[in-house]
């Protein structure tokens, strides 16, 4: 086997600055595109070894993409000469150093000129260690492929057994959470209901198959204006969706969910949509942390340095538009990467910095196979079959490299004439940390 | 947690005879297909929900094609109106009772009036624990997901480490097995070593990455005709593969593989494609058996019984042309199972039993992007590009399902005009069992 300490960084010394950006998100690829490495040496750092186009992962769990359709190589986005002194490391960023301007990993020390943290969030599960260990996430593409092996196992499962609470509590999905994953993985989890279930399961009922979307607040996607909210509402009753509004999760071990208020659900599926932290890093002072996000001024600078900047969903920058930070979406990422570059040439070339201004695109919403809203800049509302296309229509244009594009789009022509959902395969090896019980059943389940 | 218990086979009770299938792989399914459901009930096992088509098992392990490419759910197969009386249960068959004609699984026992094996092989390490233990198979879509990763993480840290030793044990890969799929794999590597890796890795003097093939025999695609195994090697030297022929593999202890005779090579990837044996079922008496593999007449009837069928790989029926079994390929257990829904039917409506025969329509085999060989009947040899092509039409015709075939069809032609490889995603959550050594690391390396 390979013991970590017989690795090392191995980034060639180099005369021009060098950028170190932490994470391949929509903020540090964009960055690092605009960069290109005339000017400065770009290191890249990420646990893995691909970019995730994550508005679309809720598609992976409901069996209607595969993963290289939303996920593109990082070698692949920087291969050609213009990135001649990149380097990508595949590798864990244990802290950071300040002081003596370094980035910690696994393998090695790495010295910076510039700093870029954007690490992007991860779950939130608010200190509930039982829900953390029980529920089943969706931030990436594992999480996915677990979820989606989860449901059709929990699918086929109900059709072997005759215990009626049994198969109720199979037929039971609880997802946690009513922002955009939470309601969009709702819609697809409804058509699936409607059009290819009762096709591949003729001995169950689906009439008793529920879907639960749970959300703490008093609508469904907060982060949208209230006639989106209203709109998607009536699109998710329409879809036959319990909604519970004003509702948070107590507890849940796995077999009962429990809502503040003492009402129960037994369901053997509860995904957790309901909330986000920022991925720190460890090194910063607590004075450059805010709930979690690190505080930057409006060149991205992280408060107390000048070497040092966060972007995208883990940057926290107040503005009198945005006084709780940019919405956690692709967009401000991708602005504020392509920002930072001209702003880094400019810091070399004493130029003054220019300061971020976001530019509200409008936010999209999917619910189910032709109902969509959109807030689009202009105060205009968009609701329907409109909404789905543009829904549509913007992601395939976001979507990384050509062939992705053709993927999503063939994929999504064949679904939407066909009704199907081709990717129905159970491939499991995967079982969650920590969860020794599911663990144990799985493997005696599938041993060979 | 779900415990076993609580679950049932659930199969409908019928008045018709019922035919229990043990294996949805090419036998099984073509039998159920022809059955259809007018005559009989039909129940098929499988440990997976998913048919596939393992022909092209290697272009996933090599990054060209997603699982679902290759892969086709069970259920959508069997989704129309023609089977309504037809169970797919997704269970391990622990044992068969020919006494009490029933089949044993895991969540209870199920009478059969008719029972037809078609397991498969699975991969023969020839009581090598040490091998088993350390070695990657090729024989399920985890095992070629777990090999990609595993082979673009070898790539990842041959970059990150300024040892040598280490560097060219990454960069040393052992194909096992000169059949087949040993001999596509090499090809395919190769054509990765040329075209992808260099790009990906600029860092990284690829003219020092091995491949080695290891064959016992004398030479490579045993199973083929002389002369396509003669050009089958002129091949695999232009690519630059290090044959090892009349070669075995006596131990691999995970960094260092040692042949017979005392040749060492170090390596981190030592995949074993060297050999299969019969996926038997407990429960019949060792007289049916021969060779790991059931022996059956020419009515695929299993020694000893006249309702208990072998079908595909596991059955082994000796004939004048065939002495040592049909291939194991696809085609005889297609034919196979398509002539057993013929008598099966024959049996209930008292009609005489057609005996088979093998339709040979000649054997096919990739070496890298646009070289093959084709053994066709009436002694034809094909090479080169036409063989390729032929190749290619064939696979593609024998995929399951319409949207599978375009997609492979698609990536296909991406590929040949771009070289690319698409789907070069490190998704690795699965560790192999009893790998204790590398699963602790990889939770170090991957730990969040």
């Amino acid at each position: 086997m390979l013991e970590v300490d017989k690795l090392s960084l191995n980034i060639p010394p180099t005369t021009k600055p060098r950028v170190v950006i932490i994470g391949g998100g929509f903020g540090g690829i964009n960055l690092a595109k605009k960069l290109k490495c005339r000017d400065f040496q770009v290191v890249l750092f990420d646990k893995q070894n691909y970019h995730g186009f994550w508005p679309l992962l809720y598609q992976v769990a409901t069996a209607g993409l595969e993963p290289d359709a939303i996920a593109e190589p990082l070698r692949k986005m920087f291969g050609s000469d213009d990135f001649e002194d990149f380097h990508f490391r595949l590798v864990r960023v244990t802290g950071i150093n300040t002081a003596q301007k370094t980035v910690s990993t696994l393998i090695g020390d790495l010295a910076y000129d510039y700093l870029v943290i954007g690490t992007g969030t991860k779950p939130n599960y608010f200190g509930n260690e039982q829900v953390k260990k029980y529920s089943f996430p969706l931030k990436q593409i594992p999480d996915a492929l677990n979820l989606r092996s989860q449901m059709l196992q929990c699918f086929e499962q109900a059709n072997m057994t005759t215990d009626p609470e049994i198969r109720q509590s199979l037929l039971n999905f609880v997802i946690v959470g009513g922002g955009p994953t939470g309601v969009e993985l709702a819609g697809a989890l409804a058509e699936m209901r409607k059009y290819v279930l009762p096709t591949d399961y003729p001995g169950l009922d689906f009439s008793t198959m529920n879907i639960y979307l749970v959300e703490g607040l008093d609508r469904v996607l907060p982060p949208m204006s209230p006639e989106a909210s209203k709109k998607t509402h009536s699109y998710l009753q329409e879809l036959g969706i319990i909604m519970k509004l004003n509702t948070l999760v107590e507890s849940y071990d796995g077999s009962i969910a429990t809502f503040k208020g003492g009402e129960q659900v037994r369901t053997h599926t509860l995904i957790w949509a309901a909330g986000v932290a920022g991925a720190l890093v460890d090194g910063l002072p607590p004075e450059s942390l805010e709930r979690g996000r690190i505080l930057v001024n409006p060149y991205n600078q992280v408060l107390g340095f000048n070497d040092i900047f966060a972007i995208g969903d883990i940057a926290f920058m107040k503005t009198d538009e945005y006084p709780r930070g940019h919405p956690g979406v692709a967009q401000p990422a991708i602005q504020q990467g392509k920002l930072l570059a001209k702003n880094l040439k400019n810091i070399i070339s004493n130029q003054p910095l220019e300061p971020f201004k976001y530019f509200d695109k409008g936010s999209l919403a999917i619910i189910g196979r032709n109902r969509a809203v959109a807030d689009l800049p202009k105060n205009i509302h968009l609701g329907g079959f409109f909404a789905w296309v543009a829904w549509l229509f913007v992601h395939i244009a976001y979507l990384i490299g050509f062939r992705n594009k053709l993927v999503v789009l063939s994929n999504w022509i064949y679904h939407f004439f066909t009704y199907e959902r081709g990717t129905r395969l159970i491939i499991r090896p995967f079982v969650r940390k920590g969860d020794i019980a599911r663990q144990k059943f799985m493997n005696k389940y599938n041993e060979e």
